[in-house]
């Protein structure tokens, strides 16, 4: 490999030029070794923030991060793979129910995910309040599950793209997150390195995602999808409303016990038409369109899925999920019809109550969270239950609360409302 | 002093933001600290190369890199002071004959200067070939030297502006020095925080020095012009050519010879204009303009100061300089005019013959260095020597041979040649 200098790669990246394929395999490799010190690459990553990198470039920058690492191979598997990937948002347990659907239609699930930072929650941390449940599995357990019952949910081990890892962590504290090369190489690094045969993503557009407008969700849609076709994967890009958190719940315990309604064949309109709108893309991009995720749904076979699937990672499906302490209930302040319910306050509070963490190495509360009682559209009256807040500590009610203030809208009962499509395009 | 984050700060110049006084207070003081890391620093730096700073923002910036450290106070001293920086260019040893000259004025020349860095010379470098000479001197040392015999050139202490230490550092290996309101703060809260009475900037222009342009060239000078008269110090700048080195020599030893040449009354034309130009200057902001400086350089009074500052840092001023082991003659190609010499061509032959250094911690050689036997509108003829080459190291010669490759025209003899000036534009 030829040898290059941070400075030149910082430099030529600055003053808006291409970086070359060596400069990127370089500077990836180096950094990754620690040739390139953290207050090189983080000078570099502003300058990509604020100068960009066109389509080349990203997937040269990709395929580095994932050179940097393992890769796993799942060819060896019966079935097709199929993989989803969301960019995070408030109530957002998709995953929960998807997988073992997925997998009750015959397609493996190989879903390795993360713990939730800030705001968003995580699919291990919801799982981890399952009694019993483990994230942690070793390739051979993930592999065979995937055999036996075709889904896994797990911790994705160290590795994986550890360029990646180590300048996740280096963006977060460098003003660095919001760079679309970054965030779709990033995403992207890891799902390809994961060998999955079909990827749908789950653009989140709106307060409580990422991306605030649907003109920089699509560019980031685009941008990974044409990341994943050009390392083979069949990628696919959904761009969904984060406007309205998902679902009547954030937190753990309670996403899971939201879950289990979606897979008993009940639970909410919005959480059952997001599942089945995602699972049709998986189904499609594993070579399996044929098959009507809502018949599965409604046989009990996802249901079946589910259960095995916990128990396989020694979690315990029928046991009762752990409760918050503490409750708080916040009464409508007036009659009407609820016209807006904002998705940052709401996971703000949750994250407020110990739903989430502030930083990676803190805990959370498994029965901590929010539960709204309404959904845009419906009508409220005054005095009822509007929000339920949970959490071990009775301190944590008050910022909790302040974050709702201002977080929701009550018009006079008549007013039209006119809902947001949930799905707003698809890309791919 | 109200609490910020790092990221805030970050995001808001990355998003176009002006910093307020109190983040820009906040973020210099914790950076000192070690409260905010490199990686968060280079990332702001990034920010500001790209995104600037307007005038308010750097005038507090500046504040802000003052206050972390010491300020110096002259006040005391019987004559007024005024000091000179220039931004650093090939040949440029117009502080030696500078400071004794302005000092045989009877103004204070309170010169603290610092170590080359790259291809162009560090004043105190230059004078460590002057046999006992020292650069450290202590406070007190400064100050009598100052009120007996008025020049003082001395290595600037590390109690003046220690977030500016930390941060230049920082720069050098982030690809973050190119920036206009980093590099005129830096300049200015060394200059402002040593308590000269007025300053003179020599802003170099041309392929050797950093600004390559006029424009670029102009707005830093302005920055610091404004910078410096906001802090109360008369200010003043002049744009001077630095696409053709300056006299004769570029190195150490052989610089101080010119430099002496000059204080002897001769010397190339070049320096002694520019000597004379910029001490016209510190006079005027002294409030000295009735004196003619070349007037007291003709009379041989600055050559008394300079042997008398050289002893008082414990040189010897009269010792023979040392001289370099190995030397190679480079004979003019051709007969005709040389039309161009070029001064980075001739500053990287010096550095790779050992005059400079790649890394701080490097020595450098006292004798080594370039000899040019022309200068741009002389006649050459072919044969003659046209560069005297010296190092200590035979193995050195290749490589600055190869630096001066196409480093000079010779145009047929009589070809009309157009002399650039040497001052281009006056700022203050």
């Amino acid at each position: 490999m030829p040898e290059h200098d941070a400075v030149e790669v910082i430099s030529a990246k600055r003053d808006q030029h291409e970086l070359s394929d060596s400069q990127i395999d370089w500077v990836i490799d180096a950094y990754t070794r620690g040739d390139v010190a953290d207050e090189q690459m983080s000078s570099l990553a502003m300058a990509i923030l604020l100068n960009g990198m066109n389509r080349r470039e990203i997937a040269r920058w990709t395929a580095a991060m994932i050179a940097s690492g393992e890769r796993m191979d799942f060819s060896a598997l019966s079935r097709p793979t199929a993989d989803k990937h969301s960019t995070g948002g408030v109530g957002d347990k998709i995953t929960l129910p998807l997988a073992p659907l997925v997998a009750a239609c015959g397609v493996a699930v190989p879903q390795l995910s993360g713990r939730g930072l800030g705001h968003t929650g995580g699919t291990l941390d919801k799982l981890e309040s399952i009694p019993g449940w483990r994230a942690a599995l070793s390739n051979e357990e993930m592999f065979a599950q995937l055999e036996s019952m075709g889904a896994v949910i797990c911790a994705a081990g160290d590795g994986l793209a550890p360029a990646d890892k180590k300048l996740y962590a280096l963006r977060d504290v460098t003003g660095t997150v919001e760079a679309i090369p970054l965030i779709a190489s990033s995403i992207m690094s890891k799902k390809i390195a994961e060998g999955t045969g079909a990827l749908v993503l789950d653009v989140k557009v709106g307060t409580g995602a990422f991306m605030k407008d649907v003109a920089s969700a699509r560019e980031l849609a685009e941008t990974m999808v044409a990341l994943g076709q050009d390392a083979g994967v069949h990628t696919v890009a959904l761009l969904t409303d984060m406007s309205t958190p998902l679902g009547l719940t954030a937190g753990n315990a309670i996403e899971v016990q939201e879950s289990v309604d979606v897979l008993a064949g009940g639970g909410p309109a919005d959480v059952v038409e997001l599942t089945l709108a995602l699972a049709r893309e998986m189904l499609i991009g594993a070579g399996r369109g044929d098959i009507d995720p809502a018949e599965v749904l409604a046989s009990g076979r996802a249901m079946d899925a589910w259960k095995q699937m916990i128990r396989a990672q020694d979690g315990d499906p029928d046991a009762a999920l752990p409760v918050a302490r503490e409750s708080h209930v916040v009464a409508a302040p007036a009659s009407g019809v609820l016209t807006r319910l904002d998705a940052m306050a709401v996971g703000l509070a949750a994250w407020r109550l110990g739903a989430g963490r502030a930083r990676k190495e803190d805990p959370v509360q498994a029965g901590a969270g929010v539960v709204w009682h309404a959904r845009p559209g419906d009508t409220v009256t005054a005095g009822d239950p509007l929000f339920t807040l949970l959490t071990d500590d009775e301190h944590r009610f008050e910022r909790a609360l302040a974050s709702l203030e201002g977080g929701y809208d009550i018009a006079a009962a008549g007013t039209p409302y006119e809902p947001s499509p949930l799905v707003i395009d698809r890309v791919g």
